[in-house]
């Protein structure tokens, strides 16, 4: 009898973020195929008696193929094997997993999606900024810095015009480039924005700044999220009546927001 | 000594898609204060000895304040309380939280945010939708159909024709209102929608149309979302290896997608 593929979220970092489905998934799996973006502390979740498989492609570099991922999970699933598919964040967006569905349903293998926690929310939780605001913004948009070819660049500018809270995925180290790309695409210098890194892990930091100011931002380490708009201003006028953080320290890994001098250009928020 | 509040997602309704972190504080809270839309399955997982509070705002129809919400919330945690504001899906989007937040922050209340599954991501598992497509879509937009007073309505046209996969949550019952909407802001009569109702839970179903025909489909239950864009129609060619489904079932309460037939104006898909 053939086995049944589990494509599940692994949430954001943290844990204790899994879902309590995901967290049963893991420690009954008999093959789990991961990401290098999922923690190691969900990691160590796993049955002892699972077989790993690190299925990672490390920012760009191909350690391996699509097609060998789809290869590889659906040949456990055919010797019998019930494989979790494990992605970071929710599996459905931003993950390739629509390919992955399309090999599972050619080779005729029974499969469910386990929804997750995306990072986006995890992020936000983490810097407690609300995503949207009835008197803010009333939509969310999730972006990727690496869209795909063919889907054109300028889809960010009517996204970046809407009014709605923008979050991009993975916007990579170059910083200055995707401040420029958020000026072309209409958004306005003051715009304020906030960089969180590692959101929900023990190694999180964040800082926020503006869009104009983003390119003399500190490098944080990925994986990183770039919140942008005017929601992010929010969690200083939320939270100035919490403890003082001292100024010009970008990379606090604390785990709450705290409060913030007046007007710095740059503001540490985690 | 002061309680504290945890504003938590309570997921898209399956008590398996709470966090592990959610339902530890569920099973340990002194008192939680949740939403209508929050699935009884779920509140059945709360400590008995817990105080239990509906403050429910129901469609509009505001049975309690949201100013009576936090000063409740504010009494208990003032009380000593460890109080569970639970919201369904995650907390940081469509829930006014920031309001809750700001109140909170008035009242020096500590305060933790714990992200959970929204209720898109449970809907697309359920409906197997992926929600970005290397090829189709590679952004997404979460929009609400209520939008707040001086938010305008042109918000929907830069993000209609932006090229990502829309989600509308709170799509309410005018489907024809929703249709119109939609085409006024761009969309074409035929791109692809599908409504999906209580998503996750064992009273699941869905449909999918075409934007154009939205107004002839058949009413769901609330609470209900609208995913709109190509990626809807990816389901079938996902899913057209699977056993078929018989044509003009709208409400067809299983737990997994199956086949469609070829053409059909109204398709059921859960």
């Amino acid at each position: 009898m053939k086995g049944k593929v589990y494509l599940v979220g692994a949430g954001p970092g943290d844990p204790d973020l899994l879902t309590v489905r995901a967290l049963r998934l893991l420690q009954t799996a008999d093959a789990v195929l991961y990401d290098d973006l999922v923690a190691p502390e969900i990691l160590r979740l796993i049955a002892a008696t699972a077989q790993l498989h690190n299925v990672g492609k490390r920012c760009g570099k191909k350690k391996i193929q699509q097609e060998e991922i789809n290869f590889l999970m659906i040949a456990l699933a055919d010797s019998g094997l019930n494989v979790v598919r494990l992605k970071s964040g929710d599996p459905l967006i931003f993950g390739r997993v629509g390919e992955e569905i399309e090999a599972l349903c050619k080779a005729a293998i029974e499969y469910e999606i386990v929804p997750g926690v995306t990072s986006a929310f995890g992020a936000a939780a983490a810097a407690q900024i609300p995503l949207t605001h009835r008197r803010t913004s009333s939509a969310l948009v999730f972006l990727t810095a690496h869209p795909a070819p063919g889907n054109p660049d300028d889809d960010w500018n009517k996204l970046a015009v809407s009014g709605a809270t923008l979050v991009i995925y993975m916007p990579g180290p170059n910083y200055a480039a995707t401040s420029s790309r958020l000026k072309a695409a209409g958004l306005a210098d003051d715009t304020p924005c906030a960089v969180i890194s590692r959101a929900t892990t023990t190694q999180q930091q964040g800082f926020r700044t503006k869009v104009g100011q983003l390119s003399q931002a500190p490098q944080l380490p990925a994986p990183t999220l770039l919140v942008v708009g005017d929601v992010v201003r929010l969690s200083n006028s939320l939270l100035n009546q919490t403890e003082a953080m001292p100024n010009n320290e970008f990379a606090i890994p604390v785990a709450r927001f705290a409060d913030f001098p007046a007007n710095p250009e740059e503001e540490s928020i985690l």
